[in-house]
């Protein structure tokens, strides 16, 4: 398992040229199109999820789906399936910044493809009741809803950010950790990453909606043009990613990929 | 355990004729009969369980119970349990044609097996209003039922077939890259199996009713004489096979299994 | 881990007389005591769980309980925590029928042990209301209590035991399998062992209060008082412990532990 | 994973000068700061999660920040998180009472740096109906509380204590036998340690708010200035700390940390 991770790291270079080629279609082809296919599939059952009208059941939709999806894929792409987590990934060095751009564009677009086809299957009035599954902020200045059962706190689009991006930072520092990280990396990687989601949406769901991923946010908003708030989703999760990525280069990284007191 | 894995695929010639034998009775009778009882087990978990009358239970009690039969049986015969799964690891070369019809006939057995032991312990009205467990449409049009305390989604059968093909191919795709891809697959696969139906079902329940899987729909449908909308189980899990199945066979595949790129 | 969980099934005859000690202390006392302390403990979880009053909350408290004492004593004593599931462990030939002895006396001691704490620490009407966390037959014609926010199913005393035995034989199977089979043991079982509980729990918990466990029903009835249909919860698990022996010893045992067409 | 582990135990002496420097570096620094990020990380979780008005979603935020935490951190720090379970493990010998000493602070401070960040980002009323996410004493005495939507058991404080001390017992048995002891320790530890968190919460919640870690109760307590019955959050965890540890290095701990009957 370690050696296909490093695969898409970097390669001994006295490979001969029909290897590289095929390297070259695992490396960027194959993995860009594991993050596009599993963002679409994230984003659907993440939108979808929201008809359940309850926070345990959109907290185990979404996390245990990113268990799933970067079980699966975490040899093939990193599994990330966010840019926020591609940047802190590219911060830490574990995938190139070509393969970061690339996974960008294939995330958004996945998830718009994903909130797409939530349009296309949930029809009339069930679609803008559920606003395509768009994170929502959840502060008490917002107009009232009576399709809304959920409760609202004294929140600012401001302390929406903070939350967002502390539990990013929590979701980041977790996937880094448990599966680059030379210490301290397990074969429980993928389930830790996916419990973090699970546990940063119920915790931050009544104050931001609970989205840590501006992928997830981007996709439903154009198709259902719910755009109020949108800045949170990116602001948040951005920040978080580059704390968890400065605080693993600085003191909680392996003796390589720290920059003080290496090895 | 990949050497184990292995053995239900192809064997090498040189063993002798009582080893061949015994690994007959493993490589067709143990493993379609764990196949039998594994499906008989789920489809009375998966029927009963309907009595709970919340979404988050049935989700957990289904999705849990395929990821630790899965577990259970992965060695012995792959753990699918459905016979869509069946369909797809023979597209993709991890079982052989003649086991996956083994599967077929041994998967719809077992499913009304199980679904007639449910029959046979809840008695009289109490069976009726749960409809054997069967899976029912929940799109707006269907008849006022004073006993269902579940909400209704506008959707058509077509859309519910689009969702169980799509949701389907999220839980294919992750069994087949968690448990037969070998660049991909890892000692969580069974539980990434489980985790995607759980997943799978809080996430289409309001629209489809949550099967992705033609024997568990098949089974209480027989005792029950439930038939309303029952080809949604059908097509939708078989399109999802066949999509997932293509996809792991172009792109998503290692390099043996690959049609394209090939090492 | 394979190797100490042989220890407690068969030695080499070549150890000295000191070694010889140490092991029959790890063999039977350090065993022994680990299935009285993770049954009383269990118990002890189990009766306080039901002051949830919601079969979800039972169900994981419960099972991911099973799951975590397993995964802590696996390789000290099997991790059973339920004389049934030693009864099917002895058949199988995976612990000596002495050590199936003391365990059953550990057990129920412990689960009185861990019953007798609830009542010590839930006071006056809290314990009365919640029959000190006894299994309770759910059927119809139970006398109605208005502090039961549970709903009815319309079973009899023999559809519960059905449904206990069926329930207790899809567990058993899960841990043989899981835990003790050579060709399918692995890491994930005693997550399998704990899972298989919560599945159990919420599929059966509306016909017979979900017990599976002898243990765990006898423990809370002796400090209560509460004996009402006892009897279900021995039958059952006994005869599901019987079939899953069996089944395990005809068909779907390794080479070696399986009585026909053995390796 | 093993060698990992052993690195904060104890050394090897012929390590020259700089590999000594650079394993202080991450024998103390590092792992001490691992400690207070992941306690700071985990109370806010924890004080937030308060905001779901749900034990279920409450229990499932808490166990799975632990688990997720105690997979990222394990080789690390030993991923504990906890002064009363850093108090266990010193017992047991697999930490020295230096950086038992050092991790009380880290996770002191970090509770309360996590729990301030809650008051920053939860406003007005909405903080002070949560009371901070402070754990509370739940008996029937409590005066009333429109807003408190939990029911209520005949409790005393002291019986809050008993149920404290022994699933606190039962959360640092599950640590210290998968996570540091030599025959029993596996990849699910960290999973088992945070699954523990969960049913004890479930267990507990209606008995005494479900700590069992007096950094997460002292963490909350300082900013909201909620101090009721604060002493059961101190004496139970370290009284079931105790215990764990007395009960592990006489009868459960493997053949080199028992005292008695050892190899």
């Amino acid at each position: 398992m370690s050696l296909s991770r490093d695969t898409f790291g970097n390669r001994a270079k006295e490979q001969d040229e029909l290897e590289k080629k095929l390297s070259s279609f695992e490396k960027y082809i194959q993995s860009t199109f594991a993050e596009f296919i599993g963002t679409a599939l994230f984003t659907f059952v993440a939108c979808l999820a929201v008809s359940s009208r309850d926070v345990l059941s959109i907290a185990f939709a979404e996390g245990l789906c990113i268990a799933l999806l970067c079980a699966a894929f975490v040899n093939i792409s990193g599994g990330h399936f966010n840019p926020a987590l591609s940047f802190a990934a590219a911060i830490c060095g574990a995938i190139n910044p070509i393969l970061a751009v690339l996974y960008f564009v294939a995330q958004t677009c996945g998830a718009m493809v994903g909130a797409s086809f939530v349009k296309a299957v949930i029809l009339g009035d069930s679609y803008h009741i559920l606003k395509g599954g768009a994170n929502q902020f959840r502060g008490l200045g917002v107009p009232y809803d009576p399709y809304d059962s959920f409760h609202h706190l004294n929140v600012t689009p401001v302390t929406a950010i903070v939350v967002e991006a502390i539990l990013s930072c929590l979701i980041f520092t977790v996937y880094l950790q448990a599966n680059i990280d030379k210490k301290s990396r397990s074969s429980m990687g993928p389930m830790a990453y996916g419990f973090a989601l699970i546990v940063a949406i119920i915790s931050g769901f009544h104050v931001s909606g609970g989205s840590f991923n501006p992928a997830r946010s981007f996709g439903p908003a154009v198709p259902s043009g719910y755009w109020d708030q949108h800045y949170i989703y990116w602001a948040g999760p951005y920040v978080g990613a580059l704390v968890s990525g400065v605080m693993y280069r600085l003191i909680l990284g392996d003796g390589k990929k720290r920059l003080i007191m290496r090895d």
